[in-house]
Order: structure tokens, then sequence, then C-alpha cells
């Protein structure tokens, strides 16, 4: 895999946030052994008609030819992919799938966005996320009384899988408990705290609100949250939200307006038919799907700063962002698709308030399209990472729940191979700068955990991934401390505090905190470039790139070793350890070696890439 | 190539135009010799969130195995995928570009559209194309007074090839010439006549028209409009028209206006600054672009009874649709993109109109989020099938002109394997219904003739390809004569109507008369199922397919022999030659072989298809 590279890392976009009409410089690295080049420069499509502008050549170093080119950033989103034109006529396409000898689609191009950058803190920042009834329970909880629909249940108690019982068992996790765990989340360098839920509502899981109006007092109510952002942020630690935006619960105060009076403004908030009957997410009853086309529903939850969304980010809550919850079906039904103004109309309500806040959307499968730029900064996601991740690292017939979102939930058997092809595959639709924001989970409150069936010796192997590809390293809280659970329903395990010290536990967790300072110590982790050097069927290597370091990863499931080509990792003789006790050894051949006696995950430090006569 | 097959022709597919919420029955065929499924059925995303169908099966016969899932299309455009799932846990997924074992994309899904069908007499309809100055010079030729832009030219005259000549010189070809020939198109089985533009202008080529109210009085002036037109429908053949919808010339009334009066309604129509500077297409100063916000720009060109688009449609004109031209960039610039809004007006002007007509757009490159069935029929695009053909049947070095769209107006070398790889992955972006109504054009006035640089013995190669691939076949006036032209300007040469009886030409001639015989006989090659055999270097085969009939279909530049399995083509035994003098041979082996002594175009007629126990 010693090819010519490319993305959109700042070694080879030297605008990471270019305005509309800016001319970019964008640059490709072409090996030294590839002689016969007649001509190289991009393929851009403003207002989609195809322009070309070739490349200088900028000069050799360490074995690479550098060229650089200028691409007017025409439209909002701009496309761009490489040609190299050979001597014998053959045309060379690159774009974020790979090299191509014949024509390539636009949405795969690398693509420049000019609008609604992302807050410097989110990218690549690492995310810990709580679901609160099962985090932890302080002095306070309990103080509000149980409701009727709650079975309450002791913090060791089994958790319930069964419908309604897995969604009424409350453990009375509270905010004020995440609190007084903080230091913990500084332990393992999180950087962005994910709550699910934090509204009134009808079972645990909170995603039937029935208001948005205050935090759910069962939580602590208003005052508990606001506890809470300020200690997070003293600690450096920023925290978001979860909002459903696709459907409220029955219970929704909006709702039952709606549904006692026909002519009420919260009428139009619903599909409700004449005869009573509602639309709702997928079969479940007690979620009724929200109607878009209604400008007061609008007003009232995502449009300006007295509404939902504004209301949290602005003081004494001070949020710092958002996630969406079903953020792909939202605003979509039959013939109606207000997806794209939904989405818009919430980001300009937080750029209005605080432009230096995140916006995450929930589309756990081919939601490229919905992640250009323009409203949504990253996806949490299972199709780029979760899924190929547990097809190459879980034991075969593991389990495959509903909420990985796999085909009849039964997880396939990859090779690395297959891994590298359906993360790439997958991964392609999405500007570089999307794709920075996008969740590398293991798992999340929706899905079995990743430990329950993984292969021995990988779940360190899976996190290191997490960790070193481009995207946000995920910890969903249980995960550093080896916790398991064959469901979505069964992960939510309350938070095990009292066993934290018990060798397995304290195992887990001093290999994820060694991950996540891996992450804090080297940026180029967040933001550098990621350039593939070798993939077999047991194991895989790659560099993440920047002028000041580079660092080179190994991943295997099995002790495959693997070998590289020395010219793809200039200055490899300097390569220092620091993660992990796999082998880094120059062969007889000169070929570069990387090799374990099993399941194993290292990353070397080498220097920074060099490009000739570059001022950047 | 002996693997399971769905497309979206009526053998898999029993609802052709379904309406939204219909329950469509969709079907996969699998060879008997794939024995370990354990799983077969679809994957939709309705809303955006998927969801799995199981199949049936329907039986055994002739070899295959016959699968049936029930789609609901539960938007406008309902994407669907196969899977298999394998006795050993693999997933295989089906979709427009084959098979895969990881996760596909939804752009590449099949798609159920449940909007705006087209007639059904354009569908694989052959469609010839007239540049009205170079066509035919009828006795009323020259009645109109020259205009001061023009000069005259007589019609054995060399073409110029440089501007601003190329745009003045002016043969007078006019309506009533092109009525005075219709028998020539009658006999070539044409179905629908392409007219490019008809309107007053300052160019011969007319793409910068000064008024879009009456016909150019140069050609007839709308009387010869509707003699044509009446004409041509005597004769069966469907006449269309070509509108510039992304700007006018700087002649037009429209324009000259808003030049002259900044507060004139027109003034909105342009993107004219204060300075008097204007935007226009790409460098061309002559030709400003349109600014499709304005109300009033759309009530003239493209909304209601009374503007252009419907103008013409109405009696006494009563064309049958339209080609639109630069529709990909139409109503796009900088942070504005009004396309989707206007080519959903300019449908619907139609639909009140007439349903009864057809709407294609061009978009020479992959523009195909533009196609899924909400306005535009079909595309005239180079990416799917013209260049692919160039790339494998054009000498090397042939010229590649600047109208084809290949990068640097280099023409690369392709394998016959390329040309099915790229074929395929630029064309699985149309829903079915698009492709079956897209160009398969070997040239254009854009484009250099095919002809010109073509591989010994390959135009009717490429021709066959062009009426045996699903799509629209298309004449480029004057290819019938085996006209040459290296560019786009020196293609546009007036048709040679006194030579026509030569040998070369008459051969041709002759070439196209049974190939677009073919096209008119077999209905399959129409509407039928696209099933390849076999590809190789130089050779490829297909099968197009109904339960009518089945065409085998085989192509190679150089004669080079390709096996196919028999168990690929059920009801061999009884294949009879149809076209061409290629061989089809059963060896010991039992395989099939396909030969020639050198490029040759073959085609076979068989059974047609068989499904167990179907009531289609």
């Amino acid at each position: 895999m010693l090819t010519a590279h490319h993305d959109g890392s700042p070694l080879y976009v030297l605008s990471q946030t270019p305005a509309l009409g800016e001319a970019v410089r964008v640059r490709l690295r072409v090996p030294d052994a590839v002689t016969d080049v007649a001509w190289v420069g991009t393929r851009s499509n403003p207002d989609r008609e195809p322009r070309f502008d070739a490349a200088v050549h900028l000069g050799e170093v360490d074995g690479w030819n550098w060229f650089e080119a200028s691409v007017v950033v025409s439209n909002p989103v701009h496309g761009y992919r490489w040609l190299m034109v050979m001597r014998d006529g053959r045309q060379l396409w690159l774009n974020q799938r790979g090299w191509s000898s014949i024509e390539v689609r636009d949405a795969d191009d690398f693509k420049l966005v000019a609008t609604n950058a992302p807050p410097e803190w989110a990218v690549g920042a690492t995310v810990y996320e709580i679901f609160p009834d099962r985090f932890a329970r302080s002095s306070h909880a309990g103080d509000a009384p149980l409701p009727e629909w709650a079975v309450a249940a002791e913090w060791t108690d089994p958790v319930a899988r069964t419908w309604p019982a897995q969604s009424q068992q409350f453990f009375g996790g509270d905010l004020d408990g995440v609190i007084e765990h903080l230091d913990h989340l500084v332990d393992l360098h999180i950087e962005i705290l994910y709550l699910t839920p934090f509204f009134p509502s009808q079972s645990n899981h909170r995603y039937d609100a029935s208001s948005f109006d205050h935090v759910d007092p069962l939580l602590g109510g208003d005052a508990a949250l606001v506890r809470l952002v300020d200690a997070a942020h003293a600690r450096g630690i920023r925290v978001i939200g979860d909002l459903t935006t696709n459907h409220s619960g029955t219970a929704h105060e909006w709702f039952r307006t709606a549904m006692a009076d026909p002519d009420s403004d919260e009428r139009s908030f619903y599909f409700i038919g004449d005869d009573g009957d509602y639309e709702t997410w997928l079969d479940a009853r007690s979620l009724p799907k929200l109607d878009w086309s209604s400008p007061e529903l609008r007003r009232r939850f995502i449009d300006g700063p007295d509404s939902v969304v504004g209301k949290y980010l602005r003081a004494p809550f001070s949020l710092d962002g958002w996630r969406i919850d079903v953020a792909n079906m939202t605003g979509r039904l039959r013939d109606a698709d207000l997806n794209t103004d939904v989405r818009r109309t919430i980001r300009r309500t937080m750029l209005d308030i605080n432009p230096d806040t995140v916006l995450f959307a929930e589309s756990t499968n081919d939601g490229a399209d919905d992640f250009q730029g323009d409203a949504w900064h990253g996806a949490m996601t299972y199709a780029p990472f979760t899924r190929p991740l547990w097809s190459w690292l879980q034991k075969p017939g593991s389990p495959g729940g509903g909420g990985i979102g796999f085909a009849l939930q039964q997880v396939p058997t990859f090779t690395a191979r297959d891994f590298f092809d359906a993360q790439r595959a997958m991964g392609a639709g999405y500007p570089w700068r999307s794709r920075l924001l996008t969740f590398n989970a293991l798992d999340t409150h929706d899905t079995p955990r990743f430990a329950t069936g993984a292969l021995p010796g990988t779940v360190p192997v899976a996190f290191g991934l997490s960790v070193t590809l481009p995207g946000e390293p995920v910890v969903w809280a249980g995960d550093e401390f080896g916790l398991t659970g064959e469901t979505g329903e069964a992960s939510r395990t309350p938070m095990p505090w009292t066993s934290q010290a018990e060798p397995d536990a304290a195992a887990a967790l001093a290999s994820y905190r060694e991950l996540t300072a891996l992450r804090r110590e080297h940026p180029v982790l967040a933001t550098g470039g990621l350039r593939w050097l070798a993939v077999a069927d047991e194991a895989l290597a790659f560099a993440r790139e920047s002028t000041d370091e580079t660092l080179l990863v190994f991943a295997t499931r099995s002790g495959e070793s693997l070998e590289v080509d020395p010219g793809a990792v200039p200055g490899e003789a300097e390569a220092v350890v620091i993660h992990g006790d796999a082998a880094l050894s120059r062969q007889a051949s000169g070929a570069l070696t990387l090799s374990s006696t099993g399941p194993a995950f290292g990353v070397w430090r080498l220097p920074g890439v060099r490009v000739p006569g570059a001022d950047a």
C-alpha cells in the first residue's frame, strides 16, 4: 500500500475552515517509485460542471514527490478529486474510496466545506456517554417522589430485559450523582460528557419526554443540571444534552393537549387522524411522531433563543451542544422530507446563541448525505466504524442485538481487510470535517456491550482503534470497567462503583485510561491525516500524520505479523514505542515487520512529515 | 458470472409504476448451484430507517430458484437491496453495483419510484438528433433575410472550426427541410425526433436565444414547426424541443431590457451587478446566466400553460416534450441551489398540459442524484455509456474533443471489463426507470463523431450496444452515413444527402437500419432485464430478458472468444441468430463459446424466461 495519498487533514488541505470563494491549496504526495506521471491535478465540480486545475511540483523529500493545486471553493460543499494522467494515457482518480482507473462518483469526492465549522474543542474529542438513571445516585436521589410508572430497583439488581419492565425499572441515578464522579471522567481524559435525555418522561430512558420545559425533578431538576454543567466546565469538560426531534412521549403536554383539543395549536405538532389515530416512531405507540410542517412546533422547539433548543444553551444551563435522537427519521414521512430544513433551523438557533457549540445527530446507517456540513457536525452512526469493528473482533455467533443495526441482528465475520473496506466505503460519503466529529463507538446505550462477545484480548484493540482512527472516541459508561451485556437493555447496567477496585475492573480501567491519555497527548490523533500502510486477514496498520509527529498504529486480533514497505514510513529508524508490546523490526530485505504473540494494539511515535518548501 | 440476479425490469419488479403506499412484489433468481442460503429478503429504508422483509421461495425452474418479497413503497423514491444470509453467516448484499460481502451505500440501492412515470412511448425509444441549420434546406430556406451575424455557406462547404466563424457560418437548413426527409427517419425506425433549439438567436447553434416567443423565421417560423410536428406525428414520430434554462443570449429581449433598465422586471432574471457585469455560462460572455429566484422569470419561462415550457406543448405546436440544456448547472450558483425546485416546476407545468410528454435533461457527468424520478425522466449524459464506450472502442490517441467530458480531452484506453465496470458504477445511481430513458449516445452535436477515431470495424459494435443496452438509442444526424468529425464543431457537418448512395454511406446506413430495426422488433431491448454473462479484455456478453423472449448479445472489438456458463443461459439449444455473423457453439465440456474472426456484434434470440408459478 505504498500509494500516492491525500486526505482532508492540514498536511494536505491548507485551509481547514475556508470561506465561500476562497482558493484553497491542496496537496498530493506521490511515492518516488511512481515515475511515469504526465499530469497531476484536481477535478472540481463547481455548480455541477467539471473544472480541472493543474498541480505544481513542490519538490521531493523522504522518498515522496509533493504536488499542490489551488481549488476555489465555489459552493458551500465543494467536491474535488485528484487525477494523475500517466505517460501511457491511463487516467487514475483518487477520491475518498481510494484509487480508481475508471470514472468515479461525485458523492465520494473529497470535500471542502465553507459553512458551519465545528468548535475546535469538539474535533476528535473523547466522549463519555451517561444514561442518568444508571450512572450514580447522590445523597439527593430519592428526594422527589417516585412516579406511578416507576418500579424501584436496588443498585445491584439485575437489569430487566423484557418490556415493559425494562423501561420501568428505576435505579434512581441523578445529576448530582454525576457531579460526584466527575473526577472519574477527568482521569479518563474525557472532553465531552454526553447525557442521554434529562427531561421528565414515563420511562427510565427518558426518550419519551413528557415536557421539554424543565429538567426531570427525579434527576434533581433544573438546578442540578446547572450545577453539573458548572462543575464539568470547571474541570474542562463540555456537556451536551439529547433531544428527541422525531417524537415525544404520549404523556407530553403537547400531545395531551393535541389529543384533547382538535382545535389546539398542538394538534398541528403531530400526525393525528380524525379517528384519533396517530403516527409513531416505528410501531411504538408511546412515541407519537412530530410534524415539522407546523410553524408553531418550530417556534417552540427549535427556532430562536426561547425554543427548547435555545433555552438550554443559554445561562444558567449553558449546555455546550446537543445530540439529536433519531435524526435520520426526523421530518421524514411518506412524501414529506423536511429534514434539511429542520436541521438547519436547529443549527441556526445554536449559532445565534453561541457558535461555540456542537451538534451531533444519530443516524446509525448510511446517513452521509445528511452530514455534508450544513448543520450536523458529526454522526452517531454505526456504519463506518462500529459494525465493521464488531464484524472483525467479535466471536462468531456473538450477540448482535438490535441496536447496532446488523441485518437480522446477526454479526457477520470479517477479515481485517473487510474491516478496512467497510470503514472506507461507509465513511467515504462524509466530508473529512464531519468524519472527525463522527462517533467511533464500540457500543452505546442502545447496543450490546462490545466486551460481551469479543474475541479474547481484543477489547484494547477495539478501543485502541476508537482512539486512533479519525473520529470521536466514545466511552459508554461502564465499558471502562469491563461491563458486559448481550442486548441494548442489558447493557444499561448501573455503574459498579463498589467493585471498581477488583482486578479485572481495575485492569480494564487502566487500559482505557492509557488509551484516552494517548489521544489527549497526541493531537495528531484528533486532526492528523490517515494513511493506511498494510491490511491482511488478521492485522492492519496505518499512520496518523502531521508535520509535528507521526503515529504508526498496528492492530491484530491473533498476532499475525504484517509487512510494511519501508518507503511508506519515512523516519522509521527513529520510531519509539509509546503503547503496547507489539514489535516493529526491520528485516534483512529492508521490509518492516509488525508482529506480536497474540491479539495486540501497538503505537509508535515517529518524526512528523516533511513537506518540501512548505510554509504551512 | 453465473450469479443471483435482480434488476428493475418486469421479470423482477411486478409493478413498474407503483403508487405511494403500494406493496410491490420483487423477485430474485438464484442459481441452483448456490445451496447454502439460510435467508433471502430485502432491506428497505423507509423514512431512512432500515426495514427487512423476508422473501418466499417461489420454486425452481431451468436451473434457477426464484424468491419473492413484498416491498411497500414508503417514500416517493423507495430504495431497496437484496440480502442473502448464507449458512456460514456471511451476509451478501445485492444492489445496482452488484454483489458485496460488506455493507453498501443507499445511493446504489434498487429504487421504486412512485411519481412522474414517463410516457410508455418514450421508454427505450430510438432518438434522432437534428441540428436544424445542418440537416436540410427546403425550397423555403432563404425566404427570411439573413441576419447581420450570419455568414452564408454553401451546403458542401467545410465546417468552420474556429470562433467566431464556427457560430456564424450559416448553412440555412430549415424545418421544412426536416419534413422533406421524415421518411428517412421512418426508414431508420426513429421514435423521437430531438431538435436542438429552434428559437431566434445570434448563432447557427441557437443556444443563445434572443426570444422564446416564436420559432426562428430563418427556420420557417411558428407555422413551420406546426407543420413539422403534424407531419412527424402522422408518421408515428414524436418531436421534442430544446430549452436553455441555464442562460439566454445577450441579445435576448429579456436581457436587453434588464441591462437597459435597472428597474425592470427583467433585471431580476439575471445576475447583474451594479457595475453592469453579469454572471455567465462558464466564461461565455454571450450567455448570461438566469436567476431562478425571480418569480417573474418562473412565470414567464416555466410555470403554467402560458409559460415558454407550456406554450409549445399546447396546440397548435403540440410538442411531445423537452430536452433541457445545461440542466446540471440550472439554478446553481455559489450558495444557491434552486435546481430541484426549477425542474419540478417545469414538470408540473408539463403534467398540467399533457402528462403524455417526456422531459430529458442534459447532465453529462455524474448527475444521478438529479435523476431520481421527481422531474427529469432521463439523462442526456456521457458518464454511464458514451465515455466508457469510447474508452473501449476508440484507437489510442483518438480525438477526445471537449464535448464528451474526458479529463484533459484525452480518451483513456479501457478493456471490455473496464467498460463493464464503468457503465455499472456510473449507472448505479439511476433508478431503473430513469436508466431506460437515458441516452446511449455514441456522440452528439457537442462531441467528435464516434466514427472518426474508432477502431476498425467497431462502429456497428458501438451502435449495437446503443440499441441493446438499457436506455435510449441515439442517432446524431449523419452518423448513419458514416460521417466523421474530430471536434464538436467539426461534427456539425451538413447532411450528405447527395452522396448517400455511395457505397460506404449506403453500407453505414444499412447497418444502422438493421440495428434500429432490431430495437423496434424486440421490445425486450426497451424494457427487458439486463443480465451480464461474461466479460473479458476484448469481449463481453449479456442477455436482455423478459417472459416473451431472451436476446443474447455478444460484442468484441478484436474477435476474442468468450466462454459462457451454460447454466446462465437456459434455452441456449433453441438459440437463433438474428443479427451479425459471430458464432455461438457448445464445447464438449458443455461450455458455450461466443466467437468471431474480428470485431463483431452478434445477437441471438432464445425463449423467454420461465418463472415458477408466476402469474405475471
